[in-house]
C-alpha cells in the first residue's frame, strides 16, 4: 500500500531529524584522542546530552571527564560525562551553577590535554555566567532593557558576549593552554559557528567598546560595575587571530541544509520532485506563510516555478509577534496561516515542525494539514482566521487532532517546513 | 556591448508593462460592433483612458458615445469617448459626478445596443456612487469604521457592493436590456473579474443579508436609511445565473502573470534562466522581502532551488503597515528590506516597481539596487536599517539616485519584482 500524504510528510520530517542526530553526525568529526593528556568534554544546548552520548559510544575505552548542560527533558544516559538539565529559554540557577562548574573543570589543564566542546542551539541560555564583578541581576536588567529597546539581535549578542564569563571565546581562554576542539550543531541561519550558543570557544569580532556604544545608543541604564568591566582592556574577548586560540579547531557537523537535503532525498526516493527553497528563512511566521502559500498556489494554478507532484522544503527560524491569547509556537502559527492563505486550493498538504521536537514552549513538535483543512475546521465550528488572529495555532491543530508530537529529539537545526503538492 | 545588470532589470520591467498595455491587449478581445444599435463605452480604472484610446484606434469609423474615469495624470487623448480624471485612492466629487453621468449614459438603451465596459485596478475608488437613499457621508463613515474594525477585505467589499448604485453588477442592470461586454485588466491576486473595481457589470455572489451581518458582527453604527436599504429585497445585487445578465460577456485581457511571463521571455532571450515564483504574492512588504532574500541567498550559497545566473520574478500586492515617518510605497519598502536582508551577499541585483508607474502615492514607479547597495549607502552616511524602520524606502533610494521614475504607465497589473542573480 502506498503511503498517505500525511505519512509521506511525517517520513520527510523523521528523515530530516535523523540525518542531523548527534548519533549520525558526531562520530565522523571526532578528532583522534590525545596520546597523552586528559580528555575533558563540555558543552551546552538542546543536543548536548545526545552529543555527549555519541562521544562516549565512539570512544568506549577513553578515560574522560566532563559536564554538559541541556534543556529539561532533553537529557540522555551517559556514564563518563555528567549531564545537567537546566532552564531554557529563561536561564535558571541550575544552568548558572553548571556553567561555573564547567569553568572549573577546564581550568588548570596542560598543553597535552584536549577539551571537546559540544555546542548546539539553546546553549546561550543554558550556559550562562556573568563576568567577574557583574551580578546575574545586572545581566537580567540589561537584557530586559535591550529586548524592549529595538536593538538588533547582533547588537544584543555583542553586549551579552561582553557581560559574560564564558561567551564570545572566553571558555576557550579558560581552557588554555589545552587544545579545544569544538563540534557545532547549527541552529542559526547562515551557520556561523560563532553565533551558535554565542560562540563560547570562538574568537569574537565585536568589541567591548561596541557593546558600550550599543548600551549608550539605546539609553540603557549601565551600573558602575558593568561600566568599569567594559572599560577594562584586559577584559576584552579574544579576537580572530588570537594566538591563544591558534591550536583550536571548530567543525560545523550538522545544519538545517543537511536536514532539508535528507528530506529531499527521501522525497525523491518516493518518486516526488523535491526542492529546497531556502535553509535560512526568517520573518514573521504568518507573513512567511503567505509567500509559501503564493508559491504553492502558483504551482497548482500555473505549473510553475515547479511542476507537481512535488515537495517544497524550507528551513530557518521564523518569529511570532504575539497579539492574541492563544497557545502555540512559530511552526503552528506558520502552518495555520498557510492553511488560511492557501484558500482551499486543491491537492496541497503541509507539515511544519521544530526539529528539536518542541514548538516554542509547547508539548508538540509541530502539526500537519491536508487540502480540506478549512472545511474540516468549519465542521467542528472552528474558525481558522479567528484562531490565527488569536495566535492559537496549537489550539487549532489540537481541535483537529493534527498536532505532531515527537517529544524532544535531542538535536536542533531549527524549523522544518514541507509542502506536498499532488 | 552587453547590457548592465541595471539595464537588464529595466528591460524586464518595460517588457512586462508593455505586454499588458491596453494598446496590446484590448484589440484582440474586442467583439464585433453591433450591426444595428448604438455603442456606448464606459469604464474606470488606472488603465481606463488607455483602454478607451485602444477601442477608438481599433474601431476608427464606428459611431460611439462614452465616458471613462481614470486617476489624475493617467489620462490619454480620446476623440469620441470622454475621459474624466478623478481622485484615487480617496474618491472625490469629480469621480462621483462622472459615475452618475455613466449611469445616465447607459439608461434607456435597447436590446440592439452594446455597452463596452473597460475595467481596471483603481476603478472601485474612481467609480463611486451611493445607492438611492444613502448619502456619501453614510458610505464614508461606514467605510472608515470597517477599516478600523478588523473585518476582512472580502467582508468590506460585500458591504461596499451593497451600499453602491453601481458596484456588484448594478451597472449591468442599469445597462439592461443592452448587451454588456466587459474587458478586465486585472490587478487582483487570483484574477477574479468580479473583484476588479468591485465588479460593476458582474453577478455578485454576496447578499445584502451578509452585508448586514458583517456590519452587526463588527458593531458598526448603521443609520436607519442604510438599514432600510439593506432590508429591501428589491435592492439586492444580481446573482450568478440572473437572466438579466444572460447575454453579457466578460474577458480578462491582461494579468500579472502575463506581465511576468513577458519578463521571463525577455530574460530567456538574453540568455538568463527565469522563474516566476508566484503572480499573487501578498503579505507585509518587509516580511515578503525576507523570504525573497532567503531564496536568493540560498541560490547564491547552495545553487538551489535554481542555478545562477537566473532571474526570480514575482507579482501580487504586498502591504505596508506604516510605523515610521518616511516616504515610499510598498515596492520601495520591499526593496529596502530586501537590500538589508540579502546581507551583502555577492552577485544580486533587484528591481521592484508598481506596473501602474506609481508606487503608493509617490512620483516614482519603484527603485533598483545592486550588490554593493549597503556599502554605497554607508558611504553616503545612510543607514539602511534605520531608514527601513522609518518606512523611508523612497528616501533611501532617492539618496542613492536609484529611484525608477516612469510616470503613469496607463496600465495596472499591480506589483512587479525581479531579482537578478549573476
Amino acid at each position: 500500500m502506498s503511503p498517505s500524504p500525511r505519512e509521506i510528510l511525517e517520513s520527510l520530517f523523521s528523515n530530516a531529524v535523523n540525518a542531523v542526530s548527534p548519533q549520525q553526525c558526531v562520530p565522523p568529526h571526532l578528532p583522534d584522542p590525545p596520546r597523552e593528556g586528559r580528555v575533558v568534554v563540555v558543552g551546552a544546548g538542546k543536543a548536548a546530552a545526545a552529543m555527549a552520548a555519541a562521544v562516549e559510544a565512539r570512544w568506549p575505552d577513553q578515560a574522560m571527564q566532563g559536564l554538559v548542560i541541556t534543556r529539561y527533558g532533553h537529557g540522555a544516559p551517559c556514564k563518563r560525562i555528567e549531564v545537567v538539565e537546566a532552564g531554557h529559554p529563561v536561564p535558571d540557577e541550575a544552568g548558572a551553577a553548571a556553567a561555573r562548574r564547567i569553568l572549573a573543570l577546564v581550568s588548570g589543564l596542560s598543553e597535552q590535554d584536549l577539551v571537546l566542546c559540544l555546542m548546539s542551539g539553546g546553549g546561550s541560555s543554558l550556559l550562562s555566567a556573568p563576568a567577574e564583578g557583574i551580578t546575574l541581576e545586572h545581566k537580567r536588567n540589561i537584557n530586559r532593557a535591550l529586548l524592549k529597546s529595538g536593538a538588533a539581535i547582533d547588537q544584543m549578542n555583542c553586549v551579552r558576549k561582553h557581560l559574560s564569563a564564558i561567551k564570545g571565546g572566553r571558555l576557550a581562554l579558560a581552557c588554555a593552554p589545552a587544545r579545544v576542539f569544538t563540534l557545532v550543531l547549527s541552529d542559526v541561519p547562515g551557520d556561523d559557528p560563532a553565533v551558535v550558543a554565542s560562540g563560547p570557544t570562538l574568537a569574537d569580532d565585536t568589541t567591548a567598546a561596541q557593546a558600550l556604544a550599543v548600551l549608550q545608543r539605546y539609553a540603557i541604564d549601565v551600573p558602575a560595575q558593568v561600566l568599569s568591566h567594559l572599560q577594562q582592556p584586559t577584559h576584552e574577548t579574544p579576537k580572530p587571530g588570537d594566538p591563544r586560540l591558534a591550536r583550536n579547531e571548530v567543525r560545523v557537523i550538522a545544519t538545517a541544509q543537511d536536514a532539508l537535503q535528507a528530506a529531499a532525498r527521501r522525497a525523491r526516493a518516493m518518486g516526488l520532485a523535491a526542492h529546497v527553497l531556502s535553509d535560512e528563512v526568517e520573518g514573521e511566521a504568518r507573513e512567511v506563510a503567505k509567500v509559501h502559500a503564493a508559491i504553492a498556489r502558483h504551482i497548482v494554478r500555473r505549473g510553475e516555478p515547479l511542476r507537481r507532484p512535488c515537495v517544497l522544503l524550507s528551513g530557518g527560524e521564523t518569529t511570532v509577534t504575539v497579539r492574541g491569547q492563544g497557545r502555540g509556537g512559530r511552526n503552528a502559527e506558520f502552518l495555520l496561516s498557510l492553511a488560511v492563505e492557501l484558500r482551499a486550493v486543491p491537492g496541497v498538504w503541509a507539515l511544519a515542525a521544530d526539529t528539536d521536537g518542541i514548538d516554542g514552549s509547547e508539548d508538540n513538535a509541530g502539526a500537519w494539514f491536508g487540502p480540506d483543512v478549512l472545511q474540516e475546521a468549519a465542521a467542528l465550528g472552528v474558525n481558522a482566521k479567528a484562531m490565527l488572529d488569536n495566535n492559537d495555532g496549537h489550539g487549532f491543530f489540537d481541535r483537529l487532532g493534527q498536532l505532531l508530537v515527537t517529544g524532544p529529539t535531542r538535536t536542533n537545526v531549527n524549523d522544518f517546513r514541507a509542502i506536498l503538492i499532488l
